[in-house]
C-alpha cells in the first residue's frame, strides 16, 4: 500500500508577488525559508520545509497540493497506480524537492507527492524571530468537489487515507468528508459545490488567542474585510477557526484544537448537513461566499480544472 | 457635586426564575449570593455586592439600574436636585441596601442610588469555586435612547460624568455616547433608538479566552441562539466583547481589555456614525436584533416606560 | 511487528480513595466514568475510554501502565514475544477491557497491552460539563529508569517505538530518551534515576491558559504545595507544562503545545544533560524531589519492583 | 489637598543605551516615541505618553520617578508642601514635560511632578505594528524602603494616597503597602527592605498569555536568565506576574488581571508576613535576590541615595 505521511504543501498562483508576500508575511507571520524573483517560499514557525509557495503568475490559481510519502518506493507505485488508471502523471521538481510526482486525480485535482525533501532548522524554540499571529505548520486542504463520494472513496482505497468526520444529507448522499493519514482530523477535507477547486489552504495555530490576534493584526492594518468568517468553532473537528483570503481571494484557515483519531475502533463521526452544529458549534452565520468561492486548479497541460456542478444541490442552514 | 463611585446594580424581572438562574448560574457562570422564593441575586467572582438582581414577575422587564454614591450626603444632594427638577422620586430598599433612592431622570430612566451597602466576602482568590467561563464584576449598563445628546448632557452636567467616546452623524448629532465615573471606558453608554429601554447589562471577564469558553458553554448546552453577536472587538472601547440573551430576552454582555481614562487631559474619542470600524474593529456583521430590541423599564408609578422614536433614523452600515 | 497505537491508561494504587477523587475530580477536573467501592475510573474530555483508574490499595503505587494495540493478533504476537525472552505475562482484564495482556518488561515494567474497550461517548463538545482546567486527554507516561539505554533499545526494537528526542551525558550515554508510536513527541519517556519507577503520567490541555487555571484552582483551594514544578516551557518537546502531585505523591503532568513527528527523515533531537535548555527553556529551577521521588510499581507476582541504582550518577544543572 | 492622577513615568539610568534598547524593544516590544543621541523615550501600546526614559550614564540607577497631577495649580500646592516641610525641590523638565516639579521626599526617594505633558496618538488599536509580549501601559513602580510606616504615612496624609493591602508582622509592624491614586491596586508599593532604592517598574499586560511570551521571547533570544521570578500569581493584587531583569539589573515586573478599589467603604487587605499566600498565591520560591537587589536613586544634588538598612529585619518564609 502506498503509504502518504501527510498534507505537506500547496503552490499558490498569485498576480502581485509583492502585495501576497507583504499579506503572508508582514500580516500572518508566515516565514520567508527562499525568495527568488517570481516565487516566495514559506513555512510555519513548526515546518521545518517549506509548506506554501507563492508564485507570480498572470492569474491567480493553485498549481498543485503536494503529499509527502514515506520512501521513493511510494512514488514507484504511484506510478504503476497512475497507469493502470490512466491518470496524467510526470515528474516535476521544486526547489528543495528535486523528484516530484505530479499527477491528476480522477476527479481533476493537481496533486504532487515526494519523498525527498531538504529539511531546515525549525523555528519553533526561536520565539524571539516568531511574528504577527505565528502561524505554526501546515494542517490541511479543503477541496470544493462536485463529487464527494467518488473523490472521497478514491481517496479512502487507493491512497490509504481514512475517515474521520462526514456529512450526510436526508437521502444517505455524502456531502462533505474528512480524511486523514497523520492520525489528526483531516489532510484532506473535501466539501460539496462547484469543483474541482480549492476552498482552503490551512495552517495550525498554537491556540485561540493567537487566531484571535490574527483579526486584531487585520483591523489593524485597516483590512477586516479579510476576515470572511469566524472566528468561531466547528461542531465538525471541534476546531477554532477563522477564514481569511489573501489578496488573490485564495482562502486560509487558521485552526486550532481538534483532536486524535488514531485508535483502531476510531468511528468517523456522521453530521447531518442541516444540523447547524455541524459547521458552526457557535458563531456568526457563514457568508455565502463561503460556500460558493474558492480557487481555480491548474489543469495537467495547462489552463485550468473547469469547476463542475455536481449533483448535490442546496445550501445548508445557518447560511447569511 | 454630587459623587458618583460607579454604577453598581442592575434588577431585572424574569417570567421564570429557575430557568433564569440556570442561565446566569449554570451556563454563565454567576454566583447565587441570596435566593429568596422570588428573587435571586448574583454576582461575578470579584464584586464584593450583589451586583445583578433577578426578580420573578408576569413581565419581563427591567426596575431599575443602580450606582453607588460616595457618601449618604450625595444621596441627600440627589434629593435636592430631584426636587429643583421636579422627578420623581422616593426611597426604597433592597437587600443589603437599605436606602436607595429611586427617581425617574428627565428621559425616563428608572436610576436608583444608594451609598450603604452590605458587602461580602469576595470569590476572586477562590478559584476552586469558579464556575463556567467565571464573569467578574459588573462593567457598565446600556441604555437606547431616543434623545443620545440629552441625556448625555444630563449626566455629564447634574451627575458628573465624563465622556470617553462618542459617535456623530455627519451633520454633527451625537449618536451615541460613552460616559464614565470610575476611570475606564463606561459606567453607562446611551445608543440611540427606540427608548428609553435597556440594551445591555456587560460584565466584565478575566481574558479573551474567559469569553470564548462562554461561547463553548453555551455550545455544549446546546444553545448557540443564545450568542446574539460575536465575539469580535469593538473600535469604541477596543473591547473583546460577546452579547448572549437571557431566557427573557434581556440582553448581557461579557467584556474584557478597555484602558483607563484618567487623565485630565483625556480628549474623548470621535467615531463617525459609518465608519464600520467603531462597532465592529473585526468581526461578523451586527444583526438587526441588536440594533432594535432591548428590555422595558419600569416606570415611576408602575408599568412600563413607553419607548419613544427619536428624531436620529437610520442603521449604522455593518449590518446583516 | 507489533503494532502499538498508544499509551492508554494506568492503573495507581491510592490509600484514600475519596481523597484522591476529591483531588483528581475536583480540583484538576478529570470525569469519572465509573464509580465501584474500590475503584474510580477517570477520563478528560476527548477520552472515550477510561484513562485513569484509582485503586483503594493499604500502599500507594502504580498497577500497571497499559497500551492499546491495533488488533488482537498483536497481542498474540506479543506473548510469543514474552515465551521468546521468558518474560512474566498473564491474561488480565479491566473494566470495559476484558481481555488484557500484563507482562513485565526486561527492566522490570509492569505493563498491559489490550485491543478491545467499550467506547464511551466523548465530552469533549460537551462544553457545558467540563469542569476546572479541563483536563483533555492522556498524553504519556514518564517512567524512572537505570537503564535508559537498554530500555528505550528494547521499546525500539521489540515494539516499535521511535525516538524524537533524547539526553547524551559527555561521554555519550543516553540519560533520557522520548520514544512514540502516534505521531506526537511521546508515548513513554525514559529519565534515568533510581528505579524503575513512575516519574508522571501525563495528561494534554487545551492551552496553556487552562495549565495557569489549574494552579489558580489549587491555590483557591489552599493547596498551591500540590504544584510540585513550573508552570515552565521544556525545552524538550517544548511543551508548556506543570507537574502536580496527588494525595499519595503520584505526579501528574499537565502538558500541552508539542509538536508533530511523523515525517520520514525526522532526526531525533539530541540535548547534552547539562544544556539548561533541555529540561527548562524557561523556568524557576527544579526541586530536588522531582528528580528523587516516584512511584512504586506492582511486581508481577505481588509487592513492589524494587528499584535500583543505575549506573549514572549526578544530577544535571538548574535545580535548586 | 494635591490631586495626584497616577504614577506616570520612570527615568533610568543605563551604561549601554544600545544594549538596554535592545531589551525593551526587539524583547519586550516596548515602543521608541523618541530617540536622542543619550535617551530612548518609551511606551507601552496604551500610553499616550513616554512612560520610560532610558538616559545613557556611567553608572545605572534611577533619575526620578514621576506622578502626573491634575493641575498646575497641584504643583503650587506641591511647592508650599515642599517649602513647609523643608523638601528639596526645584523646577525641571524631560522632553514633552516642560515643567516638572521634582523633589526629594523626607524618605530620600527623588519624585517628579507634572500637569502638562504633550500625548501622542496610541498604539492600542495598530495592532499590526505590536511586537514581541506588547506591553500595554505603565501600571505602577515599588520602592524598597528601611521605613514602611512612615512613608507610607506620609504619601497618605500629604498626596492624598489610598491603602489598598498591607502586610504586618507579628507585633503589627507594617512590612510592605500597597497605596493607589488611580482606582487600581496600586501606584506606589512600598515593601521593607535596605533602601530606599526601586525595587521594580511595572507595566500591565493585556493578558496572562501575553507574560509567558514574553518568557518564551527570553528564552528564544537565549536569555532565560533574565527571568527572576515567576510566572505566578501574587496573593496580594490576585496578579499574574513575572519579574525580568534589564541589562544593568533594573527589574522590571509584567502584570495583569488585578481589580478595581473605588468603593468608598473598601477596606484594605491585610496580609500576615508568614503568610506564603501572600507574595505567591502559588508558583515556584522567591529567589534571595528579589529581596535583597534593587536600583539605586538618585540623591537630589548628584550621586546616589545611600540605602539603609531598617529596623524591620528578616525575610519571609518562601524563599529559596
Amino acid at each position: 500500500m502506498i503509504d502518504v505521511i501527510r498534507v505537506a504543501h500547496g503552490v499558490f498562483y498569485v498576480t502581485d508577488l509583492a502585495r501576497s508576500k507583504d499579506f503572508y508575511v508582514n500580516l500572518l507571520g508566515l516565514n520567508v525559508l527562499h525568495e527568488t524573483p517570481g516565487a516566495v517560499y514559506l513555512r510555519g514557525v513548526e515546518d521545518r520545509e517549506w509548506t506554501l509557495k507563492l508564485e507570480l503568475a498572470p492569474e491567480a490559481g493553485v498549481k498543485h497540493l503536494a503529499y509527502r510519502v514515506r520512501s521513493e518506493a511510494d512514488l514507484e507505485e504511484l506510478v504503476r497506480l497512475a497507469e493502470r488508471q490512466g491518470l496524467p502523471h510526470r515528474w516535476e521538481s521544486e526547489l528543495d524537492r528535486p523528484r516530484m510526482l505530479r499527477l491528476q486525480d480522477p476527479f481533476g485535482l493537481p496533486v504532487a507527492f515526494y519523498h525527498e525533501s531538504k529539511t531546515h532548522k525549525w523555528l519553533l524554540q526561536d520565539y524571539h524571530v516568531h511574528r504577527g499571529p505565528g502561524l505554526q505548520r501546515i494542517d490541511h486542504v479543503n477541496v470544493m468537489s462536485p463529487d464527494v463520494e467518488g473523490t472521497m472513496n478514491w481517496y479512502l482505497r487507493e491512497l490509504g487515507f481514512r475517515l474521520s468526520e462526514y456529512t450526510e444529507g436526508e437521502d444517505g448522499s455524502v456531502w462533505a468528508a474528512w480524511i486523514q493519514r497523520r492520525g489528526g482530523v483531516h489532510d484532506l477535507a473535501l466539501t460539496n459545490g462547484v469543483g474541482p477547486r480549492l476552498h482552503h489552504f490551512a495552517y495550525w495555530m498554537p491556540d485561540a488567542l493567537s487566531i484571535i490576534r490574527a483579526c486584531d493584526i487585520l483591523a489593524g492594518a485597516r483590512q477586516p474585510e479579510r476576515i470572511e468568517r469566524g472566528p468561531g468553532r466547528h461542531g465538525i473537528s471541534n476546531a477554532f477557526f477563522v477564514y481569511v483570503r489573501d489578496p488573490d481571494g485564495h482562502r486560509i484557515e487558521l485552526y486550532t484544537s481538534d483532536y486524535i483519531t488514531v485508535d483502531p475502533d476510531f468511528e468517523p463521526i456522521r453530521w447531518m448537513r442541516d444540523d447547524p452544529r455541524r459547521q458552526t458549534l457557535w458563531g456568526a452565520k457563514t457568508p455565502k461566499s463561503w460556500f460558493e468561492e474558492g480557487s481555480l486548479l491548474e489543469a495537467f497541460d495547462g489552463g485550468w480544472v473547469k469547476p463542475r456542478e455536481g449533483a448535490l444541490q442546496g445550501m445548508p442552514v445557518h447560511v447569511i
